[in-house]
């Protein structure tokens, strides 16, 4: 099962905290002891106090985190293959009231920092007659399962924060990033100069369950308000907290992205190696994109193999926790067989 | 613990569906197999088609549905204590893209007809000028604990749909209004006029699981869409269909319900022989609000019973599925004593 | 004709300075000469710097000052006969985002202190359960023709500034208030507390000219881009700037204002002394609100004067700048006739 | 002056039939008699009953009209270089609440119907995860001074009906079009496949005149709560008609258009024999887009002439109704001095 890594199931552990949760009672809607603790992990894991707000899924974590930063009338730069951009149905325009997506090209599906500076020096022409520039948001890993590195992600802070924008980064796959590079959570954030993140667990081992981290108080203010009028405030909000509680245990969220990591890298070498196959990007996380002949395509599909077309001759393959190597040696044998 | 049911744990038998579910991988966005089959479950609870979508909390249910239901220039009346119109934040202004909610009063937490009718008759005078009278929403069970008959419910959608009105119910506790009238979901839905309906799990057993159900297909089209951008959508859908589809597996959600019911009762009936203690409305669900001697209440907390006060002198006990006979006891007798 | 003073025409001293407008060229949306001498008008008056807006409508003008102040998630505390409340069509919903108005009530228009301290009161134990307080709306000269002193201003400005809400004015009627108090703009406004008005022009004598006025800087931020993305900037500004310029220029705006508060004060005398009338409300501004016999008003109209009910057996007459004795004399003596 | 036709006076017919209206008193919101005669000379002039709404601006017009077709969660194609996509600070996205600009370029200001073709067929395989593929808009005459034909209309209506979408036309230069192309307004618009449309009258000799049409009335249901909750709404409304009122007597909006293209032919014939200047568009309508050496540019700021530039090397030239061949021959005269 390549498809995606959310379709994937949940961590024995995740579910193990879950069934402890459930034989008790306390307070509602986040005033409990263990969304506590998971407040308190996640300030550690960052090396800094942060404000932390759960929610269940990536494209909430995503709009909500975008609306705290971006007024109504703003513009929020991003890759045109961005997730925000392309698949979360307008959840940013509205959780931001009416905000502008403006997209900005790049390889390996990241940002290209002379087109975003072309970008922003035109709309400051425009002054009020364009919408405001506002936030730049970086996705790391990224849709094409490229990985910025600390470095990539300074060279944009630095083009956002001398022109007073914010820099938000969606994090859905932050951890295979963080696994792939091995550099702290802090390093790759906050001091490279991210201002928010979504912190992703449901692609990574979860059931149902984001971070949204704000590094600067401020940004958190009335970030109660806004979740809860989103209904993206749990009544059971414990059940959040327990999931997280459990991914971050003992790096559970590391371990878990660094086997789906090695997944996805034993996979691109096995596919390099087939004559026919030529891989689009760098396989530095846990996506792998490849051009095959159609018949190669066709073959993997009648053998069972599930995954998604990424336009012709394109398909991606996603790895997750419970992608085991015979489930790549497999899928690499059969595409071996197809194209010979 | 008398604050309230969404304090509550998790049904043994929901926590079972989780886990079972997490073993295994399928489709992602609701194109699972479970989720099929919990839309199956509700149709036949209705004993007509429906659409039904999942979500993981009773604001988001209630407020996506208005949506789909209510115009951005609309108006949609509502109780003044209704759920939506003081604890939401805002949700249905948001999820509608700004209507307004109307309020009119009426006992017990439901909407007095005359008064609705009075509120209609002045609206349509100042036309254009005013948002559009479109949804009348009812809450039942209400926020105080008394339930709607479909009686009560044909009589307002009488009135709202003769002035070519909506009808959406809030119902996060409908299964204890279903319980304790012992009616059909259908006589107390659709057959009395409701349009759409929000259907809680959460407070009833389950972790975080709501279904919005339409009557009518034409109202949900584009919903997926709504749901999606709302960033309502579980990627892991299948374990908000695995709670649902336990909930409703051999009337889990009425057993549950009606056991809270009767707790509530037995509360009822406790306190009402209690000198200086009034109830102010009826207990027909799982609530019981009762006016005390301040020295009473106070007792009470020290005693260590958790429950909300709803005004000077007035508390609000709720009752759920792990409500125990002792514990209602162990709180009359408490009561009683300092009462004495 | 005392339907409304919507209905009435334009100044001719306004109609010239369109005129003479037409026949020049400038610089489009609001980068104009006459656009800068009009802010400096208003500064004046203001005895103070001050950021204005031009827009031409008052709804508009009302929900985008609003809208500076107030987040989707706030709330906004105003009569509940507010014209933002009952006529702007959900205006300031959807310029704030999906704020909630919450109604005030109290006698002649004006919102009643001690009941605004306790609908506060409640609201903070909900927290962000419920919309954020943030605004408190005056409309001076109220929608019953009566008028807020400098005092009644400070007192509600003090209840906000203490718990941090803002204080925003309806000035639809602003020039009403003024002529009527004879205090000073900004005895009126800024120094009673409030942040930002909108000051009409439109019902005194232009054809479609209202000010929003920021009385500190910061809540004008952006504010730009604020009327730009709402369609309110004019792209020939200067024809909203002409209308004003003539407007303010020697005091158009207040011997306008006194004229129309004289015709009213003529009016409720006259009416007064009839038996079986009765006033309402005290006839501060351009406004009589009196209840007569239903034969009598029926007479008014079938002689043909022009009004509005305002419930049974009352109605509303609006005197304006063209408003002569001769005018009201007539009305009376047909009411007196009638009545008799 | 040749910076934009926005910059421009008012034309006297114009500016007296305003004079003539502020003589009179008349009923407000649009209730007026000259209000009925306007929608009555648009429907002759579209030779179909058509549901017409005015406003003060184009960003309205498009914005509102905008809104009744795209729900909040759609799609709105159009060219990059469109004015809702460019210089709107985001009205069109707050009047849907929230619908997402999808850019589809081509040549002159023209949507190329491969594009569209593509862009529509990826957006169908993300199905709820991307916003609802639901309107294309077209500019014409387009932000390049280039003119679509009734057959470049017709072409993009049958891709855009044939899978569900409606078709927007913005017209701020709509009367440059027809005059240019000299075909009946119904030919270019509904007989094309438009579904709604903004007619620009402020360009072209009014003051702040727009009309929104609809040729399908089920697309209008509402409308009056969408314009009135939009501030656009004016009071004295009749000032709206007494503008179109005079723009549409007579042909006024088509002589004066077509002395506008006239000049623009002129201005686009000198220009072109001059050697080093190069055309970069059809000068169909009343624009021309030319490219010249950067010190002929100069040299024609020094001499004073005003324009924008659009680009290194690139300058945009807008006609209008007071444009003479005088100020054309100057401005041609001033550049091949300078180009000499």
């Amino acid at each position: 099962m390549f498809a995606s890594d959310n379709w994937g199931g949940v961590h024995p552990r995740i579910v193990d905290a879950i069934a402890r949760c459930a034989e008790s009672t306390d307070a509602a809607y986040g005033e409990d002891a263990l969304t506590k603790r998971v407040e308190r992990r996640l300030a550690d894991i960052f090396e800094r106090e942060c404000a932390v707000f759960l929610v269940a899924t990536g494209t909430a974590a995503n709009a909500l985190g975008l609306g705290a930063l971006a007024p109504p009338y703003g513009a929020i730069y991003c890759h045109p293959e961005a997730h925000i951009n392309t698949d979360e149905s307008g959840a940013p325009e509205m959780y931001t009231g009416g905000a502008k997506l403006v997209a900005v090209d790049g390889p390996h599906g990241k940002i290209d920092p002379a087109a975003l500076q072309r970008t922003l020096d035109e709309a400051v022409v425009h002054g009020i007659h364009r919408v405001k520039p506002s936030v730049v948001c970086v996705t790391n890993q990224t849709e094409r399962g490229a990985i910025y590195s600390p470095a990539d992600v300074a060279t944009l802070s630095l083009m956002a924060k001398t022109r007073g924008l914010r820099l938000f980064q969606d994090g859905a796959r932050f951890a295979n990033a963080v696994a792939a590079l091995r550099v702290s959570p802090a390093e790759l954030t906050w001091k490279a100069g991210i201002d928010a993140m979504s912190f992703g667990a449901t692609k990574n081992g979860a059931m149902a369950a984001e971070a949204i981290v704000f590094f600067h108080a401020e940004d958190a203010r009335d970030f109660g308000h806004r979740r809860k009028r989103a209904g993206q405030l749990w009544s059971k909000h414990r059940f959040l907290a327990a999931q997280f509680d459990a991914y971050l245990e003992d790096d559970l969220w590391l371990t878990n992205a660094a086997h789906a990591n090695a997944m996805a890298q034993r996979l691109a070498v096995g596919l390099s190696t087939i004559p026919g196959v030529a891989l689009l990007h760098p396989a530095d996380g846990n996506e792998v994109f490849a051009r095959l002949p159609e018949e190669t395509i066709a073959g993997l599909e009648r053998d069972g193999f599930v995954f998604y077309r990424w336009g012709p001759g394109v398909i991606r393959l996603v790895t997750m926790f419970t992608t085991s190597g015979e489930d790549v040696d497999s899928l690499t044998a059969s595409a071996r067989r197809h194209a010979g």
